[in-house]
């Protein structure tokens, strides 16, 4: 048996142990072909079995309309962030960025890049260093743009949109590090990107998903191949080899969220552990600050919160390391503590974790 | 104690097993962290320590000098054929390009996509559908060009340069299918890289090692960063989430590949297999019909035949299925048989094979 222990990290982040145990089972010979997935060529009948019940597991989870294809990339958000403007933004059109923390921005300086003044930051909440999100009143949308883009979960600030910018035009997301945390309605969605690190798998694959009219406007015919949506699309993402053991993670921790009951099981799961961490900080305010100052921008993901001192921080990683929990460090921007709970963290896993808090409370308060 | 086959795939393709056993044994629980090298951020220390060691197990392998950078990146050889010329031909920089084969010519295309009329074809062996490489004298090179770009073995051909393009431009290599075959000497180059997934590791991660003269040429301030090889280099391939698992199979595999004697080791053993299979194949030239046309062109890892007829060749593939020998269907545009010997291939595994093809001849021959 292993040894185990409580992961909070913000990403790459723990995982289910299910999908990682049939992994071990079969690493050195999958689905009885006497080679590891590693080992197979994208090309062969049993990869290609694992690649369609990913892109399917994508689909039914998220119960996608039949107008929005999945791709499964690499280059993390980061080459998502070159590839959405390199796709878009062709014949002058302009975008609304909405601007809500450190991944937020570097998706917005990559756009800039791109298409210069023809990408516009429609709001920002940088005056209070991202610690909550912009009011409906907030928004300065530019009537001309062809997407808005937003970060629907800021993983460094722990603010969490539960619901979407208010706006006609198409959505374009980066929910790296809050996909599949519940369900929900991707109809006003263009495209949704997600690093697979947080919620989905390994790094080193990403999650495309895009509706059909907004891969149609991804016209650029001088763009170079592997960075051109259309061209993954059109072949299946196998255009070049896909990152195959990512992918087959990938399926295996999606096979087990939809054993357990899929997204609503998932989504009772996240809101009992936001429960249980929010509770406790919420009773103890003399000894636990949130950094995000509305309440209904709390992220069911990520929790930033300071100690009274830099001491009891650095008692507080360190006692919880040898009780078994690892991850809790804060942000280096930010500082305190930031405790990551992505699908694959328990109810149980925060349980223990907020009885530790209490005790440190008693003992330290 | 798991099957295993013989393993002739052309990438991904099969890796040594003794890594493989080792990710398999510290799968739940690596580094005695609690946690699978998958689930572990990448800041970490314990990832760090791996990120290193695969960083430096290239550089030690290869002998590069200290006037190299490696990079561990993303996008396999797709992404870099754009990454290069978007990189290195800003401010009407030219290229020449050496076509030997299905791959070359991909890069050939994607570079002409950035670069216009500025990327010219310096030689090429079409004509005679890439069955052999240019000859010294059929190299058409244009003084102008800041580098020479060429794939040193092409892996639906099954040609392989044993002495590189002769030019004094700075070499840029598609290595992907044969790095490390054998010791050489890298200061000619300019900039190789390669897609993990054939002599390296699995699919997913991209060794690029770049000399800093050529890494100073890339000045583009304009690109979007994850494309802008400098920004790799400065932050040591740690600019955004690296393909984690994918660097610590890569790290297993080179670990294992110095403990066995490192390159000159491993080169024995390919020419043992290489004399092993043409010797096969050449015995019986009425039977095995070689793709290549210049014997001193033929590849260690890739060797292409043809067999009498289409049956024979069903047959040939069937059978050694039956006796655990895979991945010897040929490349969908010529035919035949494909036999890939990448590092991970044992001379045991390719005397399997020809004590098959002497069996096969002589009951069909």
């Amino acid at each position: 048996m292993s040894h185990r222990v409580i992961n909070f990290y913000a990403g790459p982040a723990g995982l289910p142990l299910e999908p990682l145990k049939r992994a071990q089972d079969e690493l050195l010979d999958f689905a009885g072909t006497g080679m590891s997935v590693m080992e197979i060529s994208h090309r062969a009948k049993e990869y290609d079995a694992v690649h369609g019940e990913a892109l399917s597991l994508v689909r039914e989870l998220l119960g996608l309309p039949a107008n929005f294809k999945v791709l499964l990339l690499q280059g993390g958000a980061h080459l998502s962030f070159a590839m959405i403007p390199l796709n878009l933004l062709q014949s002058g059109r302009k975008a609304d960025y909405v601007l809500t923390g450190n991944w937020a921005e570097k998706a917005f300086k990559e756009a800039k890049l791109v298409g210069g003044d023809n990408v516009r930051a429609a709001a920002s909440t940088k005056d209070v260093k991202f610690a909550r999100l912009p009011k409906a009143g907030e928004y300065a949308w530019n009537s001309d743009a062809a997407y808005v883009h937003f970060t629907s979960n800021n993983t460094v600030e722990g603010t969490q949109f539960k619901e979407f910018p208010p706006t006609d035009k198409p959505l374009i997301c980066d929910m790296s590090s809050d996909i599949m945390w519940r369900p929900f309605d991707v109809s006003k969605f263009g495209l949704i990107y997600a690093g697979a690190q947080k919620n989905l798998g390994p790094s080193g694959v990403t999650v495309v998903i895009i509706r059909d009219d907004i891969l149609e406007m991804c016209e650029a015919q001088d763009l170079p191949s592997y960075l051109r949506f259309k061209i993954h699309a059109e072949k299946n993402s196998l255009y070049n080899t896909p990152p195959c053991f990512g992918v087959y993670i990938l399926r295996n921790v999606l096979a087990y969220n939809k054993s357990i009951g899929g997204l609503s099981a998932i989504e009772a799961n996240n809101r009992k552990k936001g429960e249980l961490l929010y509770g406790c900080i919420d009773r103890h305010p003399g000894f636990f600050k949130p950094f995000v100052i509305e309440n209904a921008d709390r992220s069911f993901m990520n929790v930033d919160f300071f100690l009274p001192t830099e001491e009891l921080t650095d008692m507080f990683v360190k006692e919880a390391k040898k009780n078994g929990m690892v991850g809790l460090k804060g942000y280096r921007d930010i500082g305190g503590i930031r405790v990551s709970t992505y699908n694959a963290v328990t109810v149980d896993n925060v349980a223990t974790l907020t009885a530790f808090m209490e005790d440190f409370v008693k003992k330290n308060g």
